[in-house]
């Protein structure tokens, strides 16, 4: 018989990457810890070693609740690793429905950093089956301690080859209505992603090398992470973690640790270039580039970061796609248009990356025509797509219709072949019988240089069903008479349709956001209710 | 039921993407013919649904016998497409192997180019339960014809889903000595060796981008010419097919279309270079970048490259493995070296692409250490190996033996980590029972400016077992005393030991070579016994 090794798509195969061919980059949590690949490797290792010790089995779901930190980094690695299953609970739901998730999830276990104990502990009996870990920066905890087991180098790791078929991870996704939805994906899944990520980040404009330095402001609860934890191990690239987010120290760790590249939602970029100190970073904006994906790419939002010289570029994904799809990376077409008209293209949703077979389809099925016009609704396949809701076979059957996944989002397909989002399912604005694309109609109003950020939702109309309602936050004082004259002479160059133009305009000074800082569209729908 | 899609990796995934991102992308034949991606696409799917129409099924074996061109682009994705399976004939070979490797895969059909047909035909009785397709780029042919297939948009190919395991090629390596060897790749093996070119190929100093024309001079009958045919459709890239192999015709190629980077073994690097016009085209090469492989880059022609401002660098694999193991990229300690240092490790074996586990092991199977002295054998794993000898158990249990596949090939591991060749197992010279690396004294020799090319084998020695002999292929007039002097001061230098200085020095017009153009130690090693 012979010994061929049936070699199987691990996440440990990238960590072993990153060691063998970038011994000594740098991965850095804030000013507290620093390693190179070599030694977060050993530590991951540690951590797994520890892990089994405590008792973790293969199959085990271990629940981790923390910012962006080294430690939540190394469960990326060593959960898996184990053949256990790492759940990214969401830090930013309420309290009520974190514990919902670990009991729908049926974590048996729970690596918890120290600020996050009390919610935990005042869960109570309804965690009694759930056993805990914790750590602390700077203090010691009364639950087996992380670090210890992270430090701890006699920690033998007992690597088993495990099927790169074998759960990796599982996280909850609550869209903007109904309850959180569970998602979970294998080995392969992770691998294939972060490869074909990889292949598509290398190509302009975002042009990854190994001497990229990664700040990514997606939290490591939040699908993957975008799927940095492992692309950034294949690329060779300097890591830094930024802990709970703060503008002030993202833009401190920016300057000290020489930050190239980014990746964020829109809310995120508005909120780091709205900060007092941002005209200071200047030189650090200069050679910064940035992914922004999660909610569409408002074009006044895109003009201000090139105004500071940022590169900005868009992405897109859905938590049940481990999220990457499509990237806004340059085609054949893109590729020899002027810079300006680049521009325009890069901050739509882009083209599919790798593997990634997407249509935008009618409701025949029929593939909408390359006119940048006509609204389909966008199904995919591809090789890390998540097999179905955790436990809800009715929503999966729904998800995965006619052998297609069905994104539930609403785009239109220009000239070039770029994709461009006009509207989610559930954000649609429907009025008369037909479609207000309301992301087409925020990017007009969005391009006013007095708008900050803008939100337009559909309010119950008798007459048309729906009518849209723009929520504002002004930069600069304005009234709505200029408002309404700016969009008139936008629906009078053809930008928009006359019939969009909202009946009402809110104007707030922040809108209200989603745990993972989208724009919460269904807060501003209940707001509307309530008047 | 849910539907969710089953995601195969098959090569076809990797046409559709090249058609969807890179529609008007260029493929080239000579001046001969031109497609865009989707053109070629289109004329893919044509000979698919022609070879289904003419009777072939899902398992056969179908030879291709033909140079790099168009047609045999096209039979790497519509054979293997139809769940058939392409066999890379060749047709170096002579005839007699050629059949015999055709009996031996159990061929069903071929695909013969015109100017092979004599030779098929020759075969006779031998190939009577061979069907025969053939094609010419001007006559007609009196086999069914595969232009006609190509043409004939109304082809309808009738794609089944298959998977991914299914066998998508077979080809033969003839090693040094003894028969031709069959290894088979599934399509799996061939998607995921070329994603992972595909990344390593993207970091410096290859840095290759969608906008790099290609024109790889490696054989397409020649280990999956080194995966191009599938990497180029990945990275977007035009891709330039040159035909029969020919100096003039492929600079004026370079020149006509813009090619920027090229792969070869080094005696087609040294053919180009030392071609009469070479000078004229100077403008050229300081925009090429040349990876070479299939046989160590002899430090000379490096040089010399360099000088014509060409950027080269190594890789390193075998027919076994798909073939690609490691490519001399930057890792993280090479990076930040000056550049005549990166240089120096640029033309190294490099160090492994992602996913490859590769190990320098001593005769304990130990690691050995990073000090760029201790030899040992090179054993890897990765998720693309042959899993076997193709009906041949015995010689599969020694290449798979404990659970490694054995290269047979010897090297070091410098201080940065990178591999470095000393010797082919079955090439190495024992001498007072230590080895003599003779690619390492072939590098020392081919450094003095008046060697074009040179070859060290093992002459048998009644006293010593083995003493080495040099075949020299000079630029410029030299005497052996002039080389022996040059010699004795760079073992005073500690670049090699003296007594690895050959006997003996036999002055050639030109080397032997096999039929991968590799130079051929066994020919000269029948030159010595003949003597």
């Amino acid at each position: 018989m012979s010994e061929n090794y049936n070699y199987q798509l691990t996440v440990d195969k990238v960590l072993e990457y990153g060691e063998r061919v970038y011994p000594d980059r740098e991965i850095v949590y804030r000013d507290k810890r620093r390693y190179t690949f070599e030694s977060f490797g050993r530590k991951v290792r540690n951590l797994a070693g520890g892990l089994q010790r405590l008792g973790v089995k293969p199959g085990d779901k271990v629940g981790v609740i923390d910012w962006d930190t080294d430690v939540y980094l190394m469960s990326y690695y060593a959960i898996p690793m184990m053949g256990a299953m790492l759940h990214t609970v969401n830090v930013r739901y309420p309290p009520e429905l974190i514990v919902k998730t670990i009991l729908h999830a049926e974590d048996k276990w729970l690596i918890v950093r120290d600020e996050f104990l009390p919610l935990i502990e005042k869960a109570g009996n309804y965690l009694n089956n759930v056993k805990i870990i914790a750590y602390s920066d700077e203090n010691k905890v009364k639950y087996p301690d992380v670090m210890e087991l992270i430090n701890n180098d006699d920690n033998q790791f007992q690597q088993q080859e495990i099927s790169e078929n074998t759960p990796a991870t599982i996280f909850y996704t609550s869209g903007t209505t109904g309850e959180p939805k569970g998602v979970w994906f294998t080995h392969r899944d992770l691998i294939l992603h972060a490869m074909s990520c990889s292949i598509a980040a290398a190509k302009p404009p975002i042009s990854a090398t190994p001497e990229d330095v990664y700040l990514i402001l997606v939290p490591l609860f939040h699908v993957h992470q975008w799927g940095y934890p492992y692309l950034f191990m294949l690329g060779g690239n300097k890591y830094v973690l930024p802990g709970r987010y703060d503008p002030t120290i993202e833009l401190n760790l920016m300057k000290n640790e020489g930050v190239t590249f980014s990746a964020m939602v829109p809310t995120i970029l508005y909120m780091i270039l709205s900060h007092p100190d941002a005209p200071k970073y200047s030189e650090v904006f200069k050679n910064w580039r940035v992914l922004i994906g999660g909610a569409a790419l408002p074009k006044g939002l895109a003009d201000t970061a090139r105004k500071f010289g940022i590169t900005v570029m868009a992405g897109y994904g859905l938590s049940e796609t481990a999220p990457v799809l499509t990237i806004s990376y340059y085609n054949s077409k893109v590729e020899k248009l002027p810079d300006e008209k680049k521009f325009e293209q890069q901050i739509k949703t882009g083209v599919p990356i790798p593997l990634v077979e997407l249509r935008v389809v009618d409701p025949e099925f029929k593939d909408v025509p390359h006119d940048g016009n006509t609204i389909g609704e966008i199904v995919v396949r591809a090789p890390w797509l998540t097999r179905e809701y955790y436990k809800d076979p009715e929503k999966t059957k729904r998800l995965w219709s006619g052998g297609w996944l069905h994104t539930g989002d609403l785009a239109v397909v220009d000239e070039y072949g770029y994709i461009r989002i006009v509207d989610r399912d559930k954000d649609a604005i429907k009025s008369g019988g037909e479609f207000i694309p309301s992301l087409l109609l925020e990017d007009v109003i969005s391009s006013h240089p007095k708008i900050g950020q803008v939100a337009v939702v559909g309010m119950p109309d008798e007459k048309w069903g729906e009518r849209p309602v723009a929520f504002i936050v002004l930069k600069d004082k304005m009234t709505e008479e200029e408002l309404k004259n700016y969009l008139m002479q936008k629906a009078e160059e053809g930008k928009i349709r006359k019939w969009w133009i909202p009946d009402k305009f809110v104007f707030l000074s922040d809108l209200p956001k989603t745990s993972t800082n989208k724009i919460d569209k269904k807060s501003l729908r209940d707001i509307i209710k309530a008047k």
